[in-house]
């Protein structure tokens, strides 16, 4: 059966298309600059990768040459083959403990949830909407960021305010890159091979979190309300003194908004480095000696080794530790960092191991003596939505 | 030698008169409802308590009555016998690593601190420069509630901000409790007799919060910028996603000093019980198993526990474990419940003792075998003013 996967931001689609079960990619790729200027889009098949300039006014032009681009390349001779279609969307709410076949119900809740995630949920309905146009033949089906930690329990996911801010406007944690923390954490409940297992799934990219998995079930996460919250990222500040807030915009004259969007992508490893929100660059200033860097990576490595020494506890000992996403998978320079501050909880790195563990390669990187088996995984979401959408359809 | 140790809040006064360095309280009481109708003080000697109703227009007043008690009560017979006063003041800011003889400088640095701690330096220097005028022969003394935390290094005060915000704001972790946390990890130090300590202060009062000392040195603490972060209190929510603020500023129309305000004395354990702020009160109706009760204090007992387990891996593993303040003094249900979340780490506690444990008993309350130490500790910020005051003035 073939299934598509797909992600759609506001001016991007990212999309693979795979042959299930098996899990064989057919082809891939991205569009990019969507109703901007200078849009393109890439397409990667049999290892060839090609780019294109073209006019992309919005995504409906950008589903019909994906449309084209599989037929072309002979991924389809008709597009009534393709009996499902993954949709990543942001936000679930409280509605959604699982991926979900797409009718007006969900469409509408989707939508409802929009004040919950401004930026993304209404993206990611122009991408089902576009290709509820295009491929009317198939199950579209929605898979959310959110589902996997519909399983926190109500202790770890309230925050102490007045009831009303949940009950009425829904504050509370929702924690966010659920696909990916549930690929990691089934991936390595597999490796260890052990029914009951506590895992920490360190979610390590731009954006980042920590998840607590046991027994395959979410009982925490570092994200909450929305993505901001938890460790320090590439240009988000992480939790903060929230009295920080009201404080600048007197000092300053700054708006809410402003002190927001200031917030989310001037702060983080950018703020402090003053370098970059990329953590390669960063990486390569610390290399150089450079104060500042040195003072970003330190806040970053020591929000993560909060969380983990946090979920450590929570879980109540734990099995494996998982490190995924572009620094988690590619820095092992940072996880060197992060695993030698838990020194004191019997865990042991094998740093020669460790050191040869980058670019999408998986394994163990801790030592034989460790008291926590800790691994790199590359995360697959892509995947993860194409097998929901096959287990929905088939 | 004869020390007052004083506490002035914007409408109290509190104090203790003390012969030094035997650490003898020889008067203490305090005064409320100053400028406010009804005030009224209460004077402890000699194990009796008198509660007198007067007119206390400003601070003034309650200074000069202070000192006709004084030498009403025997306790001096001039008040040129008191030769310091010391005063407990809440923000130092990154001027103030210790305890300072007060002189212009000082008394201009306090005030130009005051946007950092709105509602407590002000009433601080008003109590400050009350006691100048009346007993103008004492050495005046200011005791600093952020001091003790100022040996935190930049990697753990910084915040994942924009550099100016430090730089020219001064945004940063301070931490508070100050006085209480260097008295009761002196007195742990002391009693585990070890030159190199690792201990946890967890200082739960109606406002709390947990330090990492090593070595008497504070490396780490929950509250940051402000009193507001950290574990949930009484009636503040400690640590939440900041993001909550401006969407529920544009869900509600609330304005930012509504929700600061809402977020400072309508949350915490109060917001979430729809019972109390004092815990007292919550824990009374957790035993009748009130819902919103018990979920309040798993709230607060897992924010306690997640900072214990972030400063017992920052530490390095941990000698003690100390509980001090209201709650940590007087709730062995809320220690067990702690205690027994941190079982994993090898902590058990004496159930027996722990019961024991209340009204000013200070002692052990882990078993044998814990790898920790655990303990009950009266705090006594009042004394830590008096002995650094002593040993300005001395």
């Amino acid at each position: 059966m073939k299934i598509l996967s797909v992600n759609a931001g506001s001016s991007s689609l990212k999309f693979q298309a795979y042959e299930m079960p098996e899990e064989k990619v057919l082809i891939s790729g991205v569009f990019e600059r969507i109703g901007i200027n200078n849009s393109f889009y890439t397409i990667k098949i049999n290892g060839e990768k090609i780019k294109t300039e073209t006019v992309l006014n919005n995504h409906e032009d950008a589903v019909k040459i994906l449309a084209q681009e599989l037929i072309k390349n002979n991924v389809v001779s008709d597009l009534k083959e393709i009996e499902g279609v993954g949709h990543r969307v942001v936000h679930g709410g409280e509605d959604y403990a699982d991926s979900v076949i797409i009718n007006d119900d969900v469409l509408n809740t989707i939508e409802e949830l929009s004040d919950l995630a401004p930026l993304h949920n209404p993206a990611n309905l122009i991408g089902i909407r576009a290709f509820m146009k295009e491929i009317p033949s198939a199950t579209q089906v929605a898979c959310f960021d959110t589902a996997f930690h519909q399983t926190i329990n109500k202790e770890r996911y309230l925050y102490a305010l007045p009831n009303e801010w949940h009950d009425k406007y829904g504050v509370r944690k929702y924690g966010f890159h659920g696909m990916s923390h549930r690929y990691v954490s089934n991936k390595v409940s597999e490796l260890i091979g052990k029914e009951n297992s506590k895992i920490i799934v360190c979610h390590l990219g731009n954006g980042g979190s920590i998840s607590a998995v046991k027994d395959g079930k979410c009982i925490d996460t570092s994200m909450g309300f929305t993505p901001n919250a938890g460790i320090v990222m590439g240009s988000r500040s992480g939790d903060i003194d929230y009295s920080i807030i009201p404080y600048i915009m007197k000092k300053t004259g700054m708006n809410i908004d402003d002190v927001d969007t200031t917030l989310n992508k001037k702060s983080g490893v950018l703020g402090i480095s003053e370098v970059s929100s990329d953590f390669r660059d960063v990486e390569a200033k610390y290399d150089e000696n450079d104060e500042k860097s040195i003072m970003a990576i330190n806040l970053f490595v020591n929000s993560v080794v909060g969380y983990i020494s946090k979920y450590y506890v929570e879980l109540g000992g734990v099995d494996a530790i998982a490190f995924t996403a572009g620094v988690g998978e590619n820095s092992d320079f940072v996880r060197k960092m992060i695993l030698e501050k838990l020194e004191c909880l019997g865990i042991k790195i094998n740093e020669e191991v460790n050191r040869s563990m980058r670019l999408g390669k998986e394994g163990i990187i801790s030592d034989d003596t460790s008291s926590v088996a800790c691994y790199v995984i590359p995360t697959d979401e892509e995947v993860m939505i194409a097998r929901d959408t096959y287990n929905l359809v088939k």
